[in-house]
């Protein structure tokens, strides 16, 4: 079974909300194992709406829409759903006076527009809207199905993930489809295609990359009767993926790499403390913003003046503030004056002009001091200053991971 | 002249991430004057992302897509563009090379699929890329426009609102439609709204509020011949605007409150220094995220165990790391051992638990040490951990600029 989503709003359609409901019902069909293989947003315009009506109807089986089912005249998909169905429209009495009891005890004034939203189309039920005053509608007609939800969040969620979930279940008889994400740093995209070239060509489970600023992301996806029979048609590829890119998978899901680095500290009872130039509190930022930081983090500098590098963190900038030196300098000052088990010091140019030394932007230099020995990387980093910081520290944390997990 | 937005991406489709440049593409285009009259989503899948350019060549003069133009061989975009306008695609070896030298610069592996970024349709040219590897497209064939951008973030708003924004414009030269935003802060939305309704009400410039984390964006709008005309028109409602609210409105446009102060500080020829301990280098982050940071940001210390406030700091923390008192200590020290104009200490609790003096997520103390005097304000912010840290940044930046611009 194939469906469609179409979002009907102008206020969408020019950009001045961005459009979420459309990706929440997408995640809902893809857990009820139904294919989406489009998305169409269209304004509140009866002959556009309805003539994307149409083409969903033709390429899928069901269309499911979202929003235009209010009771003003820009509110047209209920009349456009029954024109694309070849329906006619009734007024349903029973929910005209319902909504009549509802806006009278409300002491609203009664428009006639509002009993527009008693309308139904010939082959359709109303879905039931506890917090609006529009009904959702079901449609099925000659093999097809139409679903209509109105668009306020408050109600387009619980219909969403209510009614319309459990109708969906019901059709399929309970096939899901289920995703797993891997989090990959310290390769490209294309270096990790190569290497899980085979995983990726299977057809099921499927395997895709999706590179992301400083990692990639690699979403694995099975259809099963249920959660736990994908989960366990998904565990061996995992295992597999993990054998052959070994530490540079770093976490699952929502696991960010400061998450993950949080983490491995905590197990190991360690500390940490940053002397910040380029990236300005940037990784302190991502550092303390993981929950748990606060017994591993001991915080740290923002050295963004050579006085401050010299005075705070007591160390020489002989070689220029641009320089392996004077980043090593600052690894080993921030883990000694902090007296935590590891130091990073970060120094750079994030642009948007070359340095007072004449030194690119995007030029980087990361060191990370340790219980056994001090290291250093030179980087340079393509795009603006916020990409530029957001590399540098990614970069960092990447190399105090591999320091440990060896 | 009528445009589609075509959004590329099985990520997109199947709802795993909310598709925010299609707005602003469709923001974009209402701004040149250009009409959207649709906007669809398709997965990385060949035959159905032919179908949909095909249908939206045949519907509209323009049809822009997002994403799909990377090196893998999900990225069809490019592929598919040539087919569906009966173009070929040749490789450009110039651009090649530059991809080459790129890739051996920074000792990534090279793969022969990253070539595929340079090839190019008979019928287009290349968009520069600074930001990124893949180029975007502009192809103009049989009175019809295709232009193609890449997916991520980084490159695609720089895009989208340099290049394309330029060839969008010069391809109407009629009426424009063009919009300035006055940035808000301390104030809530419905004061803002109370305090300038006549604005609100005419009907031409048009006047909107968007509430945003911490601050009030307006949003005003004119259409006329030509940017300059529009301006003319847009000048003395914001003149009014401003005379209303006074200090309140800091910048225009992307000027963010950081930058806002970071100019101030710049045009008086003052530094800064900040010690955080919740906030754990937010703060810091964003101030040094604003071009012309490095002459006025002297940096700062984050400060998140008690430890580090007694010893790097040298102050007492005899009232509790949560207190005006430590806030107050914070400000002071920043400011002297940095030897800067101002010093802004902030301590709270962030959450997601009551601390272990029990007070309670949300509740903050900020002070801000300058010339004349200390002053502290205690704040109970609401939301999430990073909603909490961005509000409490947000009122120190305040706090600041207030004192400064009485």
């Amino acid at each position: 079974m194939i469906a469609e989503i179409v979002s009907v709003g102008t206020e969408l359609l020019l950009g001045q909300i961005i459009d979420t409901h459309a990706p929440n019902m997408a995640r809902i069909l893809a857990e009820c194992g139904i294919g989406c293989y489009r998305r169409t947003t269209v304004g509140d315009n009866p002959d556009r709406l309805l003539e994307a009506l149409r083409e969903a109807l033709e390429r899928s089986d069901m269309v499911i829409t979202i929003g235009g089912l209010g009771p003003t005249v820009d509110d047209l998909t209920r009349d456009m759903i029954a024109v694309a169905l070849g329906d006619q429209l009734h007024r349903n009495t029973d929910y005209e006076k319902v909504l009549r009891r509802f806006f009278s005890s409300r002491s609203i004034g009664w428009t006639d527009s509002i009993a527009r939203q008693a309308d139904l189309p010939s082959s359709g039920r109303f879905i039931d809207n506890p917090n609006g005053t529009a009904p959702g509608l079901l449609c099925e007609k000659n093999g097809k199905v139409v679903i209509a939800m109105p668009g306020p969040k408050g109600e387009f969620d619980p219909m969403a993930n209510g009614p319309v979930r459990t109708y969906l279940e019901t059709l399929l008889g309970h096939a899901v489809i289920h995703s797993r994400v891997l989090r990959v740093c310290a390769m490209g995209e294309s270096q990790v295609e190569d290497m899980i070239r085979p995983l990726m060509d299977a057809e099921h489970p499927t395997v895709a990359p999706y590179a992301q600023t400083g990692e990639v992301h690699l979403r694995l996806t099975a259809k099963a009767p249920t959660v736990a029979e994908a989960d366990t048609l998904l565990d061996p590829v995992e295992a597999e993926i993990r054998q052959i890119l070994g530490r540079h998978v770093f976490g699952i899901d929502d696991t960010t790499l400061e998450m993950a680095t949080i983490q491995l500290l905590a197990e190991r009872g360690e500390t940490i403390a940053v002397a910040e130039s380029m990236t300005g509190g940037e990784l302190l930022g991502r550092l303390t913003q993981s929950p748990g930081a606060s017994k591993v983090v001991k915080g740290g500098w923002v050295v963004y003046t050579v006085e401050a590098k010299e005075n705070w963190l007591g160390i020489s900038v002989e070689h220029g503030p641009v320089s392996s030196e004077t980043a090593v300098n600052m690894a080993v000052a921030a883990r000694e004056k902090s007296g935590s088990t590891w130091g990073i010091g970060i120094t750079g140019n994030a642009g948007p002009t070359a340095d007072v030394d004449g030194k690119p932007v995007g030029l980087t230099y990361i060191a990370v001091a340790g219980p056994d020995r001090v290291f250093v990387e030179e980087g340079r980093y393509r795009g603006q200053r916020e990409d530029i910081r957001k590399r540098a520290s990614q970069t960092a944390l990447n190399m105090l991971r591999f320091e440990i997990v060896k």
